[in-house]
């Protein structure tokens, strides 16, 4: 091998290493929170509504990904009948993903019939937030 | 020195920087997580348990960590008498870690003869929940 | 260029790749935890404040940089007239940070004057919270 060819090598070799911290380092300029609900307290649903919407104007809607994941005894936010359902519908307008754990939905015997409409559903509540903090997403449990 | 040399040198530098972070992508394929228990509240003492097993179910037993630290007003979770006893058992024939705070144990006078038999201690519980997210681990608080 | 030159430039782009890395590990030698406080409760308070000390007593006050972020009903701990108050003054001569949240103050009409004096101030609690999760701190809601 030339000298020539080995710098090439080199380089390669160096962009190879490098590209993944500089992809890490622009992905990381978006930021993203997940927010846990797992008590049957509107107090606390309106605190994790408010939240959601402050962190939204504090960074700017399109800088940021926010998501409330309501499981076990918070399941109930999310319902169509839900204390809170005029501000779900906002929430759901400014792009604020609202997730309703199906593990929790499957032993209280609660279809999507009973749900507030348009919300999203994830398989497990916790597995999804291990999963979001696993993807350095923030995690407030207000 | 020779090219050849030259790169096989350029070869084993590249795999020294290159090899720490294929470990830890295989390391991070296993999954974990600390589950913190700070109420004197047998509501939230089944959530978590809930969740331990739920974790385990959803990834597999052997794909997943999971630590149930107990501390503060949280301790009495972890009791010999506590409400939640017979769950005891059961998580940790299942492998889900139980750890009581020891700290907490001394400013309540609190022994291991008090505690429910198997589980296990850390000398503070605030300290290992730091340690665990720093080692990557998610963080839950039901 | 001579296979000299080529070893020199090696060297220099391995070292330009490693610190960084060594830089990280330095600096996660030093550690960091913010404490939530988002309860209207001041067992909570008095919980937040043992976790702040216990964490300075376990790992060295000059090893650890120790915040409480108090937001939403939780505001009150950091008042003029709050309930813990005597140990406000404990926690700041310990180097703990404790820090109010803006928007909180805004929406509840709550001014500087109503807030326990020396403690610090940030725009939005929750935003805050996130920012120092992304910087790596660990992450304990009591």
């Amino acid at each position: 091998m030339k000298p020539t060819a080995l710098f090439a090598t080199l380089l390669l070799a160096a962009a190879a290493v490098l590209s993944p911290i500089a992809a890490q380092a622009e992905k990381s300029a978006r930021q993203h929170v997940v927010i846990q609900v797992s008590d049957n307290d509107p107090a606390k649903w309106n605190l994790a509504l408010n939240n959601a919407r402050n962190v939204q104007t504090d960074l700017g809607k399109d800088k940021v990904d926010v998501e409330i994941v309501a499981y076990g005894p918070g399941l109930n936010m999310l319902k169509a009948d839900s204390k809170v359902a005029p501000r779900l519908a906002q929430a759901l307008d400014s792009s604020v993903g609202l997730m309703a754990c199906e593990n929790t939905m499957r032993n209280t015997k609660t279809t999507k019939a009973d749900m507030y409409n348009g919300i999203s559903y994830v398989a497990a509540g916790v597995t999804h937030i291990m999963k979001r903090e696993g993807e350095g997403w923030a995690y407030i449990r207000p």
